[in-house]
């Protein structure tokens, strides 16, 4: 395929994209397939001569579509919301074409520094501390990791390499495989499953701080867990709390655990993957208070900031913690600009870095471009607005669910999602969820809250209304209905 | 922004993006900026309001374009190529469209579908054993990783529990700290950093294997490795072997220690990010033989097969070792269709997986729609005549570097990339590459191999011609000529 037929077939997919868009609320939002449907349906093996272009676009409608659970139907309201907007969609197409490797510096000026510089923006965006930022030359700084998995492995792994070193200084005859035996991390037991998964790949023990009847790690439950540990010979060294658990967004507290995990020289993670998305509006920023006691901060523009994924925020005080956990510089990656002992430059107050060594993978795409497209084209309001809208919403199913007494909200709402439940048993919510799913109308998962099987109704498309959402609470309704009567029965 | 003016807008960039790549031969390759350039020519905070359209794609050539260093350029020679193909385009504005996030099969069931059938058609272009492959229900598989890094991580850590379990089967009263002590990982002293950093991220020993006169791994040295470390009470349980080394594109001797990893129970993982692409090729399939004794193998489609970053290929022979090595399963993840045992299912001889258990993040982009568009409209045969050219081009360049008495050949020439230096001392050689940077006409970058600077040519661009590697050894004739006469001054 040459230029030519890349602007006409390019043409013919901006036209295939935006039909789908405009039409993704006809689809049904989760697909008819068995596991195993699309194997049959395609060869199996690569022809070896090309196939045409209108082979594979029909392809799509005909394989592809069938099979695809639509993320962005606002009839959506399972998980969190994956972000979805036109201009991070324009800006991935010039990052496509760029396709420049940006690990480095010199590897393409640009990327790096796009990079530092919206870090900044959005830093700014969610009033975080001066020390997190890059512009004035200090010691913190920002980085776009693949997922929040990654921001909380890399924290993980920089507090492992401190807290070694800080113990071996002190205690040079301690090998590292004797700390690390010793070496516990904490975060709440609604924490995301990644962070357990951090901790098996760091080889350290975890522990779960049981949270309170507002799914919140406190400060006396930590305190307890923290003398306990003491006392057996552990150090711990590692806390991740979370602002907006996957669960049911409870809000870990900060302001109290903060101070605690500083008197204690833990290093504390704050990972507010879909929350972080909502600080960038005044009345909601108190969430965030206590930031200021974290040494690393993450949320997902990915998620709910109208950034297509991958583009996942991360920022730390001590930049140095993360390039001393992953640093190693062969020559092929080493370049004039490069200042070899801390692969920082000082130019006028500004430095540069190699974003290799803030993360797991070397590669990295030029994805700074989405940010820069999608808060410029919508404008800081713009973005808030699409934030409140989504938080009204929330509170209108919110309020439906209320106002009927057969059912039950399980946890204070705050931002996009309502966890509620039909009073009674969890085999009742299990069958509704059931129905609801088998409807495939609307689309929603479950979670459980200690012993309560409960579901989840998530605002999630750019494009979902208050009609979407009566809609949905009608449905939900006569399934409930007939739940309800088939138990009687 | 909304689908009409993304219909309009979609299309101006689909001509940008023609437009540059079309006109990429007339930018210079390598960017003139100094570190900081960026920053002072954009605000220092988000706009308020929206900016326009044209107000950014006009910032693209005025603040972006000046900083990218064009890795699609075709006098760029440096690294190793990033793929770039219109077809891998057209599918990532379809992924991103669809914007599923397919960490298991329910949250979008063609993408996980698709992604095996992808992975077995592109391992049967390599022909590679049965035992890796998805489709006859056996234990194998394949997943798309975002970067080799990731791959080898992955691999190290799969390897690291499954001799945990082992060694605690047969003595229940070892820790997994005394067992991670005595753990030690290899690779050939020419192996990828991210070889290194995978062992300081799984927190295990990784020893550095010296290769042969051609920069191999072979048989010897790592028995004697082997033998010292176990005599001093090491348990070696991992080794990379690497077919086509970043520094020189040398090949490690998998038939030799291929038997070795087996005998010694010790989980082989094949990392040939770069050549892998060229065994799709019948007279390059030679350098994949032995293959057959490992327990996993990833290369890169994203470097050298035309499907654009990133797209990592990574194949098991047992996929319950991967992952037994990640596996959780929180509530708000799991769905009807999921067998909670194994997490696979069996349906008329197929299964899915949750790729969740097979990579560090838990999100994952729709990436086989890349693969699917690429291997189609290109036809294997196509495939093959893009990896034939880049060979052919890098020979051309070898022969004309051998009629040079001038200058040297340092490895034999494989595939694309040509190691070659000025006879004398690292100096001259240093001021040469750092003429041809400044330049800016062409890029390359240097190696070490053992106590010589070396420069790597490596045939990169898609559209690179033999025209293109004329005019190339014509520039680093006269600047080396300029050297010379520098030196003799």
């Amino acid at each position: 395929m040459n230029a030519s037929e890349f602007r006409r077939r390019g043409k013919e997919m901006v036209d295939y994209v935006a039909n789908y868009m405009e039409g993704i609320e006809g689809r049904q939002v989760y697909p008819d397939v068995e596991p195993g449907y699309l194997r049959p349906l395609i060869p199996a093996a690569a022809p070896q001569e090309p196939d045409t272009f209108e082979d594979i676009i029909n392809d799509v409608e005909k394989i592809i579509m069938p099979g695809v659970t639509h993320w962005h139907s606002p009839y959506f309201f399972a998980y969190f919301p994956t972000a979805s907007s036109y201009p991070a969609m324009l800006a991935d197409m010039l990052c496509g074409a760029i396709g420049c490797i940006g690990f480095s510096w010199a590897a393409s000026p640009a990327c790096t520094e796009l990079e530092t510089v919206m870090m900044d923006w959005l830093g700014k965006m969610l009033e975080l501390p001066k020390a997190f930022l890059n512009e004035k030359a200090g010691e913190g700084g920002g980085v776009i990791q693949g997922s929040a998995s990654e921001a909380t492995l890399v924290a993980l792994l920089a507090a492992r390499t401190k807290v070694i070193h800080r113990l071996q200084a002190a205690s040079p005859e301690l090998t590292q495989a004797a700390i690390m035996e010793k070496l516990v991390a904490y975060s709440s037991d609604q924490a995301h499953s990644s962070v357990e998964r951090a901790g098996l790949i760091g080889g350290v023990k975890l522990k779960a701080i049981p949270s309170d009847g507002n799914f919140a790690m406190r400060a006396s439950a930590l305190q307890e867990a923290l003398e306990r540990d003491k006392a057996a010979g552990l150090i711990p060294f590692f806390m991740v709390a979370t602002l907006g658990t996957t669960t049911c967004c409870s809000f870990d507290n900060l302001l109290e655990v903060g101070p605690i995990c500083n008197k204690e020289d833990m290093w504390l993670h704050v990972d507010a993957a879909y929350a972080g998305s909502a600080f960038i509006c005044p009345e909601f920023r108190h969430l965030l208070n206590g930031v200021e006691f974290a040494d690393s901060f993450n949320f997902n523009p990915h998620k709910w900031l109208l950034v297509n994924f991958d583009c996942s925020a991360m920022w730390v005080k001590k930049r140095t913690d993360l390039t001393g956990a992953f640093r190693l510089d062969p020559t092929y990656l080493k370049h004039s600009h490069q200042d070899s002992a801390f692969n920082i430059f000082l130019t006028d107050g500004l430095f540069h870095v190699s974003f290799q060594h803030w993360q797991i993978p070397l590669g990295r795409r030029f994805r700074s471009l989405k940010m820069w497209f999608v808060f410029r084209m919508y404008g800081v309001k713009g973005l808030q607005a699409y934030i409140r809208k989504h938080v009204l919403l929330s509170h209108e199913f919110e309020s439906l669910v209320r106002q009927d007494p057969r059912f039950e909200i399980c946890v204070e709402v705050i931002l996009g999602l309502v966890c509620f439940r039909l009073k009674g048993s969890n085999k009742v919510n299990e069958a509704l969820l059931q129905r609801i799913n088998s409807a495939k109308k609307i689309h929603l998962v479950p979670c459980h809250l200690r012993d309560k099987f409960v579901l989840r109704f998530a605002i999630c498309s750019r494009t979902v209304e208050s009609a979407h959402v009566q809609r949905a609470w009608e449905h939900i309704k006569e399934l409930a209905a007939d739940v309800l009567r088939a138990e009687r029965e």
